[in-house]
């Protein structure tokens, strides 16, 4: 592997990296520096406490150009607007937890897909992490391997070792090509409009308390993030709820039609 | 790889972080941090700018322990005393310059080496890096791959890079063992013995320049470093330099013993 001479890999300029509520100014400088020493360039803020800031320019020490390039928006689901795999960072086992991938593994998969269309990996809160719904929009979750008795890993150090390893994946040049399905996937506002409308039809369907429908619809959402469904998948499901939503307002409310029972 | 249930892997004991001349506590501090989230305790400053010192013990965040046991010393030397194997960290292409390892080939390296003993990864000056004379007394050289344009990774960064290869090397349960030869390896010690003891052959000998040996005996030692000669070959070498120093005294200075000559 001799990389010093090569340009720096396109697929790298694909990678969003999303900071969701970050505390610290001085944190999201260090995490544009760690950033752009190892190739990354998009940076997308979620609701930041204090940005710009002075103390941010001072620790980003000429990686400035990144944040003014900066994307600032109000929330997650904003940041992951056109993703075809968002990869949450976590440094806790969780309810609800599917296995996460080690953050070698999740690199892999990240430059592998990025290949068709923009991704992101998305890092918490210094202090609370992201939250089981932040965790629940992103169809996979990793983890940096640490000290279990002092896994203290500060936020830039994060950003500083799971850039090392997307950088590390795209200058591998024995990465095989991104699974190619038959069909187009669909970007994340699509899978989150599957979601948003299987929510709706399940409070319809008075299926889901509409007071605390939050469990049930994380696993959904995790189901479906998993299975990275293609857009015609989508739009199959969509159109299938939007038939049973239809059935819902009809005669018999919230019992199967009698119609199909033949 | 289900890492977070596992004990530390002992082999991460045996591995020193060397800062060598570090000019800012901070970074000392946020060295010793990282050092921790890996696993890794061996913390030694060559010859520290300013230690101890509050702002090393903010930026440690829990890690306070490391620097409460570092060892302070005045020379790379003394720092390497007693390891079997010495990695410098180094970001520039050198004259002299073998091939330095990637970062992950150099900690794949180092962890099996150190079933033989101590170890030691070595990182320069924030500004200036390394020496070459300080280079030299490695045997390895290793690099972080970075973005060309903006190779500028903070040392606690760099830090935390080797100290998350080593750790997901010590972890990794298919690293063959350490390459086990026929004899024990000859310390760093026992190496730069016999260092000295070829260049004071060499100056007596007239071979070498006294006022301006440097570069000579800069190649001299990457080649032991890499031969990493085993305790009795040292002993044979030196053995066979206090001979030839013994015949330089004798009637012909300077030139081939006649008596060799049959």
């Amino acid at each position: 592997m001799n990389t010093t001479s090569l340009p720096e890999p396109a697929v790298l300029d694909r990678i969003r990296v999303v900071l969701s509520h970050p505390s610290h100014p001085g944190n999201i400088g260090a995490a544009a520096r760690a950033m752009k020493t190892m190739g990354l360039s998009r940076l997308v803020l979620v609701n930041p406490r204090t940005f710009p800031d002075a103390q941010a320019d001072a620790m980003a020490a000429g990686a400035t150009d990144l944040l003014v390039q900066a994307e600032v928006v109000m929330s997650l689901p904003e940041a992951l607007s056109g993703t075809v795999l968002a990869v949450a960072m976590t440094a806790r086992r969780r309810e609800l937890a599917t296995p996460a991938l080690w953050a070698r593994d999740a690199a892999a998969e990240v430059v592998a897909m990025a290949s068709s269309g923009d991704v992101a990996i998305v890092f918490g809160n210094e202090t609370s992490g992201l939250s089981n719904e932040e965790l629940g929009q992103c169809r996979r979750w990793a983890m940096i391997p640490v000290n279990v008795d002092f896994s203290s890993l500060n936020l830039a150090a994060a950003v500083q070792v799971m850039g090392y390893e997307l950088r590390l994946a795209a200058l591998d040049p024995g990465r095989p090509p991104a699974i190619s399905g038959a069909g187009e996937l669909a970007s994340h506002d699509e899978v989150e409009g599957l979601i948003t409308h299987i929510e709706r039809a399940a409070i319809a369907s008075e299926f889901l308390d509409p007071a605390s429908p939050k469990r049930l619809i994380l696993r959904l959402r995790r189901m479906f993030s998993r299975a990275a469904p293609e857009k015609e998948e989508v739009n199959i499901l969509r159109g299938l709820f939007a038939a049973l939503e239809k059935g819902i307002s009809g005669p018999i409310k919230g019992k199967a039609n009698p119609e199909n029972k033949t």
